[in-house]
């Protein structure tokens, strides 16, 4: 793409949003909340022309843009949103907000309030004293930020992976609010028992870790090997086997070192996913990976299911081998067994879950087609 | 099924093949190999109607009937090892190997040589100075196994996932001896980026576990929480979504502690796999493990491919998360494009990578033919 023929949203900041309290679903009230946030595009007149994007488990608010000149990376749904995009920031109010228990607690570009916050009655970081959080505290906090920004009802919300989670829960929480659900990769109306194994094997190296001391570590060494490994294990089971094979072959690491000669000899694809995993654990949050895992396992629509009134698109990976489109057809199934207007399309590729990120540019015509619908 | 009406192969017992040195294709001399086996029926005069059978990463060579008569498991292949089965012990002289470095080393019933053996020349455990073997070193120690018996050209060799690359490597090295290889869920013709990211997620927990200490834990104690982590990735990795959702579903592990109130409490699928995995620690050996990820690792059959003149019968499972059946499709490309006799057909199922065991007997009469052919 040629940066200075079509910028996209351009340059992008982050804001604050605070609230001296926040009442979580379990009745556990969250003292002094601070969000980030970031919009793109401008809120109508009418005040109907917002569209909120909802971030996966690794990820946070900033969906477009860059934050300076220099900034060599753009938001994760870049392609996605911008002037003459399908999320087109001529016509909507583009909203995002970094979630509670964000894992990037530690990046100074994410904002979030959750275990690696501090306790404004003892003064030091909650650790696993700050509460379970749910989807649906997430969806609570995102509607505070835009009622915050004069946003009362939505054109749609739209998000991949947790954020597909998200956006159904819109649905079902704030059903008069939320004409319009994107899930793209998205897993079943509530976690099952194999996608819950598969996040708890996530926690596992967390609670391994020497340092994570039961999650009071904030006075350092902090827990960094196990969220390495753990990120390590999320980055995997996010790609595909094609995509692999294709990036990484059989290569070894070092080829003076080649892996059937020692243990600890290693080939290119083991070490490109832990250096990967290595250096986003240092601006992470091993506590809030724990809270994050956890809030997907205990996702669940059941209870509200039918409250649900959107018209609903679904964008499963054809390659996702975490969220599988098995997942997105079953949703399918279920949303229209309830006799909403549901549309699925299958993204098509070899990227793997990942391609509801990087490939989501050829749903391009879908996505603008269902927002006009 | 009746175990009085059809006891299968009946009690079985395991044998032990010993040799005073074992050359490795590395150049490395064993000293003093073990190795156990079993056999189920009988060689014939001309000594043409022996079947080999090559175990999985975590099994041996039980694959059929019984210890004892309170013996509650059978071995894993029993659905079609027997008098009247598919490998029919009527017909067939059936032997089966524990592998070098297996890993249920500290298990009574597996007899092995790998990093859990007395190094003769120190008198103390080899750990990490055992040097690396090989699939192919499987191989060569299998056909000393069966000359000690007689056995000097087999009738078929068949195993399924680390065992179908044993089957394979066998029609690659031996190609006079193997005019059969049954290929039960296996890999590619070598192991893919993704399968060696895989397996090396498996080692990472072992390498993590403090009592670890560089494979020097033989004086105790043993790095079980880390083999155990390592098993349990590895029973997650064979199961399958709608297996686990039919099992399991949602239920926590305790209705008194929900899964969404503390981050210890554990949804009943978390920790039945956990147990499971707890259970096989206490007889597996941990550097064990990590010798046997290094073989499935480097495992390629490309400099030796044009060798193979086989008759191939590939047995994928259609729900695999594993070793996926496009990898059966693959090897199935592979070797057709070399002018072999390859038939492919799937087992279809829900039972993940596991319907290649428990399922087999699906493929019964398939196989039944293939070996009369």
């Amino acid at each position: 793409m040629n940066l200075a023929a079509d910028p996209g949203v351009g340059l992008v900041s982050k804001q604050t949003f605070s609230a001296a309290e926040f009442k979580l679903t379990s009745g556990h009230i969250v003292q002094d909340l601070n969000l980030g946030y970031e919009t793109y595009g401008k809120l109508n007149e009418r005040g109907d022309n917002a569209i909120l994007i909802t971030h996966y488990f690794t990820g946070n608010s900033h969906c477009a843009g860059r934050y300076s000149e220099t900034d060599i990376e753009v938001g994760y749904w870049d392609a996605l949103i911008g002037p003459g995009r399908a999320i087109d920031t001529e016509r909507f109010f583009v909203v995002s907000v970094d979630s509670l228990c964000n894992i990037g607690a530690r990046d100074p570009r994410v904002i979030t309030t959750g275990p690696a916050s501090v306790d404004p009655t003892s003064g030091k970081p909650y650790g696993l004293r700050f509460p379970l959080v749910s989807i649906q505290d997430f969806v609570h906090s995102q509607r505070l930020v835009l009622q915050s920004l004069g946003v009362e009802r939505l054109h749609a919300v739209c998000g991949p992976s947790m954020g597909a989670m998200q956006a159904l829960e819109w649905g079902a929480t704030f059903p008069e609010l939320t004409p319009r659900v994107l899930a793209v990769i998205p897993g079943q109306v509530e976690a099952d028992a194999y996608l819950i194994a598969r996040v708890g094997s996530w926690m596992l190296p967390v609670l391994r870790d020497p340092n994570w001391k039961n999650g009071e570590y904030y006075d350092g060494p902090f827990p960094e090997t196990g969220l390495a490994d753990a990120l390590r294990q999320i980055t995997l089971d996010t790609l595909h086997y094609d995509w692999a094979a294709r990036i990484f072959d059989r290569r070894p690491h070092d080829a003076n070192k080649h892996p059937a000669a020692a243990i600890e000899n290693r080939f290119a694809i083991e070490t490109a996913i832990s250096d990967v995993a290595s250096v986003r654990a240092r601006t992470a949050d091993a506590n809030s990976l724990l809270y994050l895992a956890k809030c997907v396992q205990t996702f669940s629509l059941r209870p509200r299911l039918q409250n649900i009134r959107s018209k609903v698109l679904i964008l499963p990976a054809s390659s996702d081998l975490l969220l599988f489109p098995a997942y997105g057809s079953s949703t399918f199934d279920t949303l229209r067994g309830l006799g909403l207007e549901v549309q699925l399309q299958t993204l098509e590729g070899t990227g793997g879950h990942l391609d509801g990120l990087y490939a989501i540019s050829r749903a391009q015509d879908t996505i603008r087609r269902f927002l006009d619908s």
